[in-house]
């Protein structure tokens, strides 16, 4: 066939409009999963699948998807792209956004040049990726690839209290589909890198062979409360200074590693939080990360000693939750050798590489052939507003996406 | 004069009604200045003063005091006795409320007893003590003291986005008498030791003889959010683990000097506080404190110099904010002999000795001479539920504050 080309003023143009629904009164990007927020950029993708002619299903756990089929290729199962659109706090505009509005752009070009593919071709807005407000993270694409009963999910109780099957059936995305409905062919997730690799390599088309594996903790660690004047420094079981000790363990042991294993602590938080009370309490999380399942496996056992060790010598209690854990993903080889090949054949230099984050590529890889597609993060920079990749990258990345879904979609 | 005893059931009694004025919905004594439960207080404390016969006068910074005085005496400079009543958050039922309660109860006794003194005796209940909603501490007695302007207090921003004297006002402690309206021929503050040393030593009376100084700066990191996932440990620039590193900096360096310094990170906050996003904001509180000015300088300096350190290593920007600084205090040595020749007299031991916490004591003590008793806390144990002093502890400490009063306004 043909090289087509997506309409770059029409995607860039929506993923500008959708990055201005759910500015808070900072005017920062907010859009937590089942919040108002998210319902307006739901409302947005929804209104763009219907101007494109697309059938639209929501599932129980409200992912989104528009669905692109004929007589023809209805009973055939279909050639799945996506990503998501809930974001952090403070987000960046391409996180997530990028993938789905290309895979609806990709559709709507296929479409429009006459194409008929031998199977339907859908796009997904998968459910609360970012697991900011309820956890675990990916947790729409966990549901739909049954790896999580969604009668469960929905009963998450998040950070603020609520509860996110209300939710929504508040915001209206409480959809009746069950997850799973659509057994993919194939899932293809175009993705901005958040690393820094692309850019500075000079290199516009990752190709996603794998992805690291995520470890969630939750420390919460118990003191003493006591009076910061009248306390010897001898007689303190100060959870606050137990705490600090964890942030500079984890940092030391990963920045003097040679693996690429990250350790990161997001959340702390102190009670009673007063300025001349000692902490009595201090809770964090733990997010570590590495490509290999025994180095990931050893680091969780390297930081569990350090807490046995710790809670003996401060005299405090440590307690740890299991918030989320992923074990690293291998990607479909022969996807991953269809983004090279089509990165060839429209003169882009691509480079196989792997995923430091998570993605809902990696649960629908339970169930379906996957793999990614990156662009460059300028700085490496992501869940910040200063997140940006040049247009010329974006425009690339989508067009990749449209030939590797015309290329499944085609057999 | 022959020796009176206070009425222990109805100092213990008040003590304890006290103590259940301002529990939270968790059964938690909070009563922070200027909160429904700070008036509720401070109510009770009213209508025990009413009850008492004294005459009631309130100034602007809300300090409440309770004045007995007759025409013969009613030009001399008062006897001040007091404390405060505002509490921490879930706070033990002792500290403060039982040298304002102790004071209103010598003053009854001595009334009742037909002692005709030669000066007014009058109690106070400070504004604003503990400092954990409006910074700094010990307000009320500083702006009593005029050690800062009441207009200048009253504006104070507290942790709630609420200003001070609007919550005086919504209470109906917005008084009308200009702090410092009574100049104290002499001020007694009777409270319990919050650390370890009399219990330890089996001694019943502190005569604090003086102060710890106090220094109290709030420091702020600026670094960068960035993706827990994708950005490499060498990359980052992570304003959580800086922040770990000055509580870590203050503790070990308090553990290993053998001064008495005491260094306190009592609060902790992380932004955006999120799981997988690298912390682009810290803020923690320092609570620094010695009996010595130049031993305190020299900490302060320490501190400053390692975080211009910290600042270039982590390549992350720190401000430092004073939140307060008071030197360290000698207490007026006629009262503390006083003190010591009340107890002899009663048979009781006495002991000389620093006090680590500060109190409105110091504040007064810039205008009038001033000392204080102390009473032994069971395990050291402050700002903190089992905060707990034995009865007997209590009633004897009492009578001692009877007997350093009356020797003090019989000339």
């Amino acid at each position: 066939m043909t090289t087509l080309f997506i309409n770059a003023e029409r995607l860039l143009g929506r993923l500008r409009e959708l990055g201005q629904i759910g500015r808070d009164g900072d005017g920062r990007l907010v859009r937590l999963a089942g919040s108002d927020a998210d319902k307006a950029g739901r409302d947005a993708f929804v209104s763009w699948i219907r101007a494109a002619g697309l059938d639209i299903a929501v599932d129980r756990i409200g992912n989104i998807f528009g669905i692109w089929k004929d007589r023809a290729n209805v009973d055939e199962a279909p050639v799945l792209l996506g990503s998501h659109i809930d974001s952090v706090i403070n987000a960046g505009i391409y996180d997530g956004c990028y993938g789905v509005l290309s895979g609806l752009e990709a559709i709507e070009t296929l479409k429009a040049a006459g194409y008929a593919p031998a199977r339907p071709i859908a796009v997904a807005a998968f459910t609360n990726e970012e697991g900011v407000r309820y956890a675990p993270d990916m947790m729409g694409s966990l549901v739909y690839a049954g790896g999580l009963p969604v009668k469960e999910a929905l009963a998450t109780v998040g950070t603020d209290g609520t509860v996110l099957g209300a939710e929504l059936e508040r915001i209206g995305y409480a959809g009746f589909e069950e997850p799973g409905f659509l057994k993919p062919h194939a899932y293809v997730e175009l993705h901005i890198e958040q690393g820094p690799i692309l850019e500075r390599e000079g290199v516009p088309i990752g190709a996603v062979e794998n992805l690291q594996g995520i470890s969630w903790q939750r420390v919460t660690i118990d003191g003493d409360a006591n009076h910061a004047g009248t306390t010897p420094m001898s007689m303190r079981r100060d959870a606050g200074h137990a705490a600090a000790r964890i942030v500079t363990f984890l940092r030391d042991r990963a920045r003097n590693s040679n693996a690429p294993t990250v350790a990161t602590v997001g959340c702390m938080n102190f009670e009673p939080n007063a300025i001349n009370v000692i902490p009595s309490r201090a809770a964090l999380t733990v997010d570590l990360r590495d490509p290999d399942e025994q180095r990931l496996q050893a680091e969780e056992a390297a930081l569990a000693a350090y807490l046995r060790e710790l809670a003996a010598a401060e005299e405090v209690t440590i307690s740890v939750e299991r918030l989320a854990r992923f074990e690293p993903v291998a990607f479909d080889r022969r996807i991953v050798e269809l983004v090279e090949d089509a990165a060839r054949k429209r003169g882009l230099a691509s480079k196989r590489m792997t995923s430091g984050a998570g993605h809902d590529a990696q649960m629908i890889a339970r169930i379906a052939p996957s793999a990614m597609i990156f662009v460059p993060s300028i700085g490496g920079i992501s869940h910040n507003p200063r997140e940006h990749t040049p247009d010329a990258d974006l425009v690339a990345g989508a067009n990749i996406l449209l030939d590797v879904a015309a290329r499944l979609a085609a057999q």
